[in-house]
């Protein structure tokens, strides 16, 4: 992966930076944000990280995560150049309207559009921690443990660890660096995957009993009801989508989470050579061949009906 | 890793080879044996294949695994070189008693005994698979496909998938190799982790809906009646006791297992240094330090509390 030679003297030439990522930011966004702002800092830069919406407690484990901001002001933003992470567009991180000094985009993210002064997109890259790894390496940087954590991070919520159909030789070679940073694999994996709280594992529970096998597809839900019987929240439903493909023939697993009065938020995940990205941007949405999502306004009935007419499986 | 010397001479000088592993063969037994047979047969070597038990169908995936023989005479190895693998004394692979013409050990677990006239013993490797694939590289063969695939899924069964403590750089770089060679991480992991039937799911959902946290015990049971409701069985329980440790707050998760009235079979699993096998030994079964297991029998509402006395948590 060749990091743009006009990305690199950018990020030498300008000294503030806002690192933005998108809204409801997962691993990859946070991960991939708090390492690159380290390393910009380490070559004298300023830098400030915002991301609209608060960082969930499970990524508290990630070093400097409080670094993040959810306030920002134009005030501010007009003298600092944008770095815009693992999104391309300014709606995806809800920060449209701010006037910056430049722009830069560094996302793993297929996009059409063409927003930033620089942009350097890579959809064969598994995670953005993976062109950011290599962005640090050709800034002339050593990886610190504290960078190596947030990118391990980044690359294993992106890859399921190392069990998704985007795991690359690169994505293995990468995390052998990070793991020889200081990366403990083991307690990273504890922290993602065994530190769920007792509401969440109801909630969980909860879920698996709304499963609905169509054909090749299983759905599950949650309502906002079930978040109130159990004190949880949508924060709380991150690898939900993905659990259904336990089951053999499954080959889609839709899990459909209510954000208001016939109002859900789809999440696909497929396996094998079953697009779901194709599915979801036929649906207004957007994401990866095995990872995709969308938002549709119905009731909870009509939108299976609907989903599963497009992905005609 | 330095694979000794005279293991590759000893391995270009010999032309027979009775290749062992242990009883209940698992993933790493099963590939790292596979694969240096193929490696040897690429030499001009003759290979046996032997193992006590059947290859579970759960390996089936595994190429050449048919290639496995569970009987063996006296007849035809004392002039074969036998060489042990993923274990260390006859007695694991019940072989005892058999005379071969020499002998070699290839294994990553700890001893104290001194079987073979070479022993390469390396604790520190995460899988036997590492130790074959630097032996097949030193031996001058490419990996091919199929050997890639019985590496990469030793590797991957003996370290959770990259997920436990023994997950190091080496692993990863290895593994880097064997996906370039042509495994597929995700084909893998679907065939070890992806394939439960419908009715096994419901039987998990049915489980989780038994959760009662006691302190930080996590129980869950499967009742008679509850297979009865799914069409499953026993088999079908397997990894059960272990996925209530994804709660936080939970430091040994037991699963109650009903055998007939009044009479279960409890499975601990715990984290870190929890010692689950002293518990188990005390009501009379055993096990390791962080997965135990014994019988007892009484009504289920006793057994519980009787566990939980012996436990204190």
């Amino acid at each position: 992966m060749k990091v743009p030679d006009k990305l690199i003297s950018f990020l030498k030439s300008e000294e503030k930076y806002f690192i933005v990522t998108h809204i409801n930011p997962d691993g990859d966004a946070i991960g991939s944000s708090l390492a690159l702002s380290m390393a910009l800092e380490m070559l004298g830069k300023e830098t400030f990280l915002y991301v609209r919406d608060p960082i969930p407690e499970f990524y508290h484990y990630l070093p400097s995560y409080e670094m993040f901001t959810n306030s920002i002001s134009s005030l501010v933003t007009h003298h600092s150049s944008l770095i815009l992470i693992d999104c391309n567009t300014p709606k995806r991180a809800e920060i449209e309207g701010l006037s910056f000094k430049s722009s830069v985009v560094i996302d793993h993210h297929e996009t059409e559009e063409a927003f930033g002064d620089i942009q350097w997109i890579v959809p064969e890259a598994s995670a953005t921690g993976m062109m950011v790894f290599y962005l640090i390496k050709e800034l002339g940087i050593s990886i610190t443990r504290e960078m190596a954590i947030n990118l391990y991070s980044a690359i294993a919520i992106d890859t399921g660890t190392f069990r998704y159909g985007n795991t690359t030789p690169e994505a293995f070679k990468i995390a052998a660096n990070l793991v020889e940073a200081g990366v403990s694999p083991a307690y990273i994996s504890n922290r993602l995957y065994e530190t769920w709280s007792k509401e969440r594992f109801a909630l969980f529970s909860m879920t698996l009993n709304t499963l609905e096998i169509r054909g090749a597809v299983a759905i599950t839900y949650v309502t906002q009801e079930m978040y109130q019987k159990t004190g949880t929240g949508p924060g709380d439903t991150e690898n939900f989508p993905s659990f259904p493909r336990i089951i053999k023939d499954v080959k889609v697993s839709a899990f459909f989470r209510e954000l208001g009065v016939d109002s859900w938020k789809v999440s696909l995940r497929s396996k094998g050579d079953i697009n779901v990205a194709l599915i979801a941007s036929q649906l207004g949405g957007g994401g990866h061949k095995n990872a995709a999502g969308f938002v549709i306004k119905s009731d909870l009935g009509s939108a299976k009906e609907t989903l599963l007419k497009t992905l005609q499986l």
